[in-house]
C-alpha cells in the first residue's frame, strides 16, 4: 500500500514545483500535523522553550546494514589486529581479522535473542580501539572516516546517508525558533564532527554515548571505560543534564527512544512524538527489529508515525 | 598596597565618567590584558572557537562564609531533622539540629588539613536532602532560595551576590562573539535556575556537579547517589564533553580550577586565563585558603590575577 501511494506522488510530484516549507515532504497527514504543531508552538510557547531533540542512527540518517560507528570501530579494530599479532587470539580481533561475519553478525542477532554474552565482549573490544587517544586526534580520524568512508550499499560517504527530509524538519524547527540537540545512542565526539555540516547542529548540542575521558598532563584523552551508553532511559536523563529544560519535540526510530519520546513535554506541555518507520527497501532499508515497541507505541498513542516510503518525496540529499 | 592603590582609584572615579566597556573595572594592566586579549581574538579567531568557561562560587559571586548550596543543603537537613526525629542521631542531621556550628566547621577544617572523614559524612547526608524529588520540584525550591534566602552578612539575597565586574565581562565576551559557559564545583541543576536571570548564561550552559538522576515512569528524578562532582581534574573533561571545543578563556579562583585553567587553549591557542583573588576584606572577604596553589601559578606563569581591592571599583550590583 505503501509503495503504491509513494508511485503516485511520484508521478505528481514530477508535475508540479516542491513546497517552499520541508520540500521533500509529500503532502500527508504527517507533513500537516509538523506543521500545524509548528505554528501552535510559536504561537503560545517562547523560544526558551521550544526545545527539540532527534536521535541519530535510523532517525536522522541511515543506520543499515551496521551503525556508522560500528564500521569505523570495527576497522579499527582490524588495523589493531594486524599491528599486533598477539590480539588475534581474542574476540572481536579474531573475528575481524579472520572476516568472521558469523561471528559478528551472530552476536547482534543474539542479542535481539536476549543473549548479550558476545555482544559485550564485542563492546569491550570496541572500547579498546581508541585508548589513549587524545580528543583532538579522534575528532579528526572520526571526521576523516565520515566525509571519506563510503557506505557499503547507498553508493555515497557515510556523511551523506542523511535523511533529506530530517535535515529540512532541522532547519524549518530553526526558522521558528526552535533549538535543536541529538540524543544518540551512538558517540557523542564521534558525530559532533560532521553535526553541524550535516544537521546544522553545533557540536555543543550533541548529547550521546561516550568512553570516559580523562585529564593527563594537560590533554584530555580516551579511556577504555564506557562512561555513558545514552540509550532507552538514559536518553531523558542525559537530555535534561545538557539542556535544563524539557524538550516538546522528540523523534525517534528504536525501542531505546521510549523514555526519551515518553518524556518529552515533562508532563507540563502537551509534544509532538515522531517515530521513523522503515518501510523503504527501494530507496533505504526496511526493517522493524529493534524498533516493533516504539512503532507500535505511536500507533496506540497517535504519535507521528513517519512513513519513509509514504511520506517522504526523497530519502538522501544530493551527494 | 592594594587598598592604597584602590582609595586612589576611587578618588580619580569619583571625578570622571566610568568607561563604557567593563565600567566596574579600574583602569589597571588587568583590564588592560583582557581588552587586549579579546581585541586579538576577535580579530583572528572564527566566533564558534570563542568560548569562555567560569566557574562559579568565588569566581562569579561569593562563596563566603559559606558556599550558596551549602547554605540551601543545610537548611534542608534541618527541616528533614525536624521533620523525621530518628534522622537525629546521626551526622549531619545531628549536628544540625543541634546547630553543633564546631562539627559542621570542623568537617572543612579537617577537609583542609587533610581529613575528609567528617566532610564525607556531611556529603552523605547532603546528597539525601533532596532524593525522590523531581527535577522540576528542585528546581522550583533552589531558584526560590537564591532570589530570596539572604546572604548571612551582605545584606542581600545570594542570587545578588554575583560580582559586577564579572557580569560585565561576560556580556563585553558575549558582544565580542564569545560564548561563554559556566562549569561549577556546585550543583548543576541548582545554579541553572538563576544564571540566565544573573548572568545572561542559559541553562544548557551550565556544566556542574549534579546528583545521580534516573527517569521513573515519565519523569526525572534525584536519586541519593552522587553522579560526579566537577572540580580539579573532572572540570576539562566535562567541559570537553559538554561543548566539544577548547576554551580560550578560563576564569577561576581556587585550586579545584587549576586543571580547567590549564587545560584552555587546548595545547593549541595561547589562552587568557585569570584568577580572582580575595583580598578585599572591607567589600567581600580576604581568604587564601584553597586557593594558594592557583594564585601561585597565576603569578609563576603570568596569567592575570586579578585583585578584587585593586582591579574593581565595585564589587555588588544594585540589589
Amino acid at each position: 500500500m505503501l509503495s503504491g501511494m509513494g508511485t503516485e506522488h511520484e508521478m505528481t510530484e514530477s508535475l508540479t514545483s516542491a513546497p517552499a516549507v520541508l520540500p521533500s515532504w509529500r503532502e500527508t497527514p504527517s507533513r500537516q500535523r509538523i506543521l500545524e504543531f509548528v505554528a501552535v508552538a510559536v504561537a503560545g510557547i517562547p523560544p526558551e522553550d521550544r526545545i527539540a531533540v532527534f536521535d541519530n542512527d535510523g532517525t536522522l540518517w541511515c543506520e543499515k546494514p551496521l551503525p556508522v560507528q560500528a564500521d569505523f570501530l570495527l576497522r579499527r579494530i582490524g588495523e589493531l589486529a594486524d599491528r599486533y599479532p598477539a590480539l588475534r587470539s581474542r574476540q572481536p580481533f579474531k573475528a575481524v581479522s579472520e572476516k568472521d561475519h558469523d561471528w559478528l553478525g551472530g552476536a547482534i542477532t543474539k542479542h535481539y535473542q536476549g543473549d548479550d554474552a558476545d555482544l559485550r565482549e564485542m563492546a569491550a573490544g570496541l572500547l579498546q580501539a581508541y585508548e589513549g587517544t587524545t580528543v583532538d586526534e579522534f575528532a579528526e580520524l572520526a571526521r576523516d572516516f565520515l566525509v571519506k568512508g563510503e557506505h557499503p550499499t547507498l553508493n555515497r560517504p557515510y556523511a551523506d546517508t542523511a535523511y533529506q527530509p530530517m535535515r529540512e524538519l532541522i532547519d524549518y524547527l530553526v526558522a521558528n525558533g526552535f533549538s535543536c540537540y541529538i540524543a544518540t545512542g551512538g558517540g557523542r565526539d564521534f558525530l559532533r564532527t560532521v553535526s553541524a555540516d550535516v544537521y546544522g547542529i553545533p557540536a555543543d548540542r550533541v548529547i550521546g554515548s561516550s568512553v570516559a575521558l580523562e585529564y593527563r598532563d594537560g590533554r584530555i584523552v580516551h579511556t577504555a571505560r564506557l562512561d555513558v551508553f545514552d540509550d532507552g532511559p538514559a536518553k531523558p536523563v542525559r537530555i535534561w543534564s545538557r539542556i535544563g529544560r524539557h524538550p516538546i519535540l522528540a523523534v525517534g526510530n528504536a525501542n531505546g527512544d521510549l523514555p526519551m519520546l515518553r518524556a518529552a513535554g515533562g508532563g507540563r506541555r502537551e509534544p509532538l512524538r515522531i517515530v521513523v518507520v522503515h518501510d523503504d527497501a527501494q530507496r533505504e532499508f526496511a526493517y522493524t527489529a529493534g524498533a516493533t515497541e516504539a512503532i507500535a507505541a505511536a500507533e496506540a498513542e497517535n504519535w507521528v508515525a513517519v512513513s519513509m516510503a509514504g511520506d517522504w518525496s526523497q530519502v538522501f540529499g544530493p551527494r
